[in-house]
């Protein structure tokens, strides 16, 4: 098994966890629930391969995805019944997808020849599109933009880092664990210590349609 | 004509008037409604052809479903010129389609030999995309999701029951027929007598972001 | 270089500027206000090569469109620094955005022979698609939709004179010009002068879930 399919498999785990954990909140019955973790876990490697032209999508022809979506999803699940998961659980599981799906992104289309700026916005677009698709179907502000965390930023600068390093005599999977390890940390960072980097805020009145009235 | 072709124009109809009836809500003028119901009618369809790489998408090789949605939408807004629509009738419509967009998406993943798990999750998501993506651009709650009604359990079980009867000694029309009714008659069951499955809520507070204040 | 392409590095420009000023609501950091602004720019013509299976996507393979993108919203984000933009400049922007990707899709799906209907149709999708995007990334109620404006109108109308004129012997950029400038006039005078269609409004209840409670 290569390193990108490991990566993709555990990708779509932490994201059908956090599908589950975003859907519990909602009241949605167990179907309900199943399809927020399977939509959310397939969201991001299903945009890259619509994007780069890859058929048929990843989860058609490789099925263990859709198993482990639903263990994942169960497993979860059934620990809900008996202990409640901290708040933060849900964070963290969005840190780790949006980690894994954005170098996973980034690789398939280095893989393809793609420029260095394609590749690392491929990689963003991969690792995002999960968790802004698990948010608009429950109807939560997307995740990607409460009150100015750090979230595209750990994304680039993992994707930029995991470019770098391969580039070096790094061996193979390091460069990998190093931008996974730098996104989820940064990431985790933002949230739970406040890093940050300068706002850009500039002031306007609330509503902008009232010229002719 | 084929049945899956019956079935398509039937689904991009009932899903026109759908959007006519939720952009109907919204004060749009004639074209914003046309766009609505536009684009409500084809999400589905248009979802499953790229996802299964069919080109050119299913409205732009059969003139004849723009045709049909462009019909269905102005009868519509003559309707409601003389008479109101119970509120009820977008529900009802919105089943109908969903009902009508889950088989058809089945049945095209069934024809392009993927597996039975594909199949249905191809189905559901051919059915869920036009209300949702018409949720959305109306800037309401998708309707998957208001109040835990079964939404994605009757296109599961519907979905199901087709590749059930289908492999069955069962004449050629009646597994969609059949598979087709009983998603709209549960999904019916699930808004007007309270159908339910049992909803997994997890509590937690509200605001997920305020560990480092 | 080609009309097309200067139509779409345009764009692309003003689009990424009209993600800068949604994203600068939001207290975004600097990254952040990159990824809104790249994702508004190409939105629709992501849309538009998805539909017409058009691969590589174009800012794969045209890399200036990356740069112009990039160098657009860091002129914004300088500018804004020092003055404040009048609060009609993200109308203005995006009224011009619309105008672009709207004639820019009809182009492509024209040159492609498809029927006219579905030329404008994708031109009113690929005009679309990067300011919906938008505004459902930062969780906006999508400016196509606010308080009856013209919005689709517009396009529409841009979209079918292209069409028309250039079946007539005026000479090759002028169709272009005079559509998207229709588009541009017709959308702003529907924002700051109150141009209207008539509205078509259907008055029912607010909630459409309680019939079984």
């Amino acid at each position: 098994m290569t390193l990108p399919s490991i990566l993709n498999l555990f990708g779509v785990a932490v994201f059908a966890v956090s599908g589950v954990l975003a859907a519990g909140r909602k009241n949605l019955d167990l179907l309900g629930v199943l399809v927020i973790a399977i939509v959310t876990a397939i969201g991001g490697g299903t945009l890259r391969d619509l994007l780069l032209d890859r058929h048929p999508i990843f989860w058609f022809r490789e099925g263990e995805h859709l198993a482990v979506i639903v263990t994942a999803a169960l497993l979860t699940l059934v620990y809900l019944r008996f202990r409640r998961l901290p708040e933060r659980a849900l964070v963290v599981a969005d840190a780790l997808g949006l980690a894994v799906f954005t170098i996973s992104g980034t690789q398939v289309a280095t893989a393809a020849n793609h420029p260095a700026v394609v590749a690392v916005i491929m990689g963003v677009m991969t690792g995002v599109a999960g968790g802004v698709i698990r948010d608009v179907l429950t109807a939560e502000i997307p995740l990607i933009f409460r009150r100015g965390d750090l979230y595209a930023t750990p994304a680039i600068t993992g994707a930029a880092l995991y470019l770098l390093l391969s580039s070096t005599a790094l061996p193979r999977p390091l460069p990998t664990v190093f931008a996974v390890a730098a996104i989820v940390v940064l990431r985790l960072a933002s949230i739970f210590w406040g890093l940050r980097l300068p706002a850009f805020a500039i002031p306007v009145e609330p509503d902008s349609k009232s010229y002719h009235e």
